[in-house]
């Protein structure tokens, strides 16, 4: 049990490699997880659950497969288990993600992008 | 099933009371809430569930039986569950919380501050 503060910023701060996601917080099982993007990532999605993403610092995109949603500063989505999905950014972005404990970054896609056991930072 | 974004500022300006969590979002069977806070809470403590403060935009403490932590904007924390705990704020404070869906803001505490039913905005 800890019952220490967690900064944001601070944490963002040590993450240097892009489309690695650290994680700096655990609330019954499930993490929450910093990271940073640029550019895009593999389309997948995650059929046992929904995820958040909320845009600390920057502007990102996810692709649907019907629609693009563009996310800036303060927004928040959360994309539904089993759907399909692509995150961009053409800038570097900051985010924040909130899903289970165990969620693989690339959901049901693999590939050379995906990371399987998260740091904690 | 919603893929519309949720931006925080938003959604924060549609709060008028305080200490009246509102839900912004659902993942799985979690609820993100946004609450503005000003004034001494209740001690309390959620026996089956651990919970995220995150300040939005403000100052604010969480005081536990040994000590207070004290979270700007920026800050988060997890409050164990079973942990007795009384957020309080000397000037108005933003936070969003996240926590299973139906978590009582009061938690076995109790009595006239209690909202059994969180509006969704």
């Amino acid at each position: 049990m800890t019952l220490d503060k967690i900064n944001i910023v601070e944490k963002m701060g040590l993450i240097e490699e892009q489309w690695s996601p650290k994680i700096i917080a655990q609330m019954n099982d499930y993490h929450v997880k910093l990271a940073k993007i640029q550019g895009e990532f593999v389309w997948h999605s995650h059929a046992e659950t929904d995820e958040i993403f909320y845009v600390v610092v920057g502007e990102m995109g996810i692709a649907f497969r019907d629609r693009d949603v563009i996310l800036a500063t303060g927004d928040m989505i959360v994309v539904p288990k089993g759907v399909e999905h692509k995150p961009f950014a053409r800038q570097e972005c900051q985010i924040m993600l909130v899903e289970p404990a165990g969620t693989i970054n690339t959901g049901d896609a693999g590939g050379e992008r995906t990371i399987e056991t998260l740091e904690w930072i």
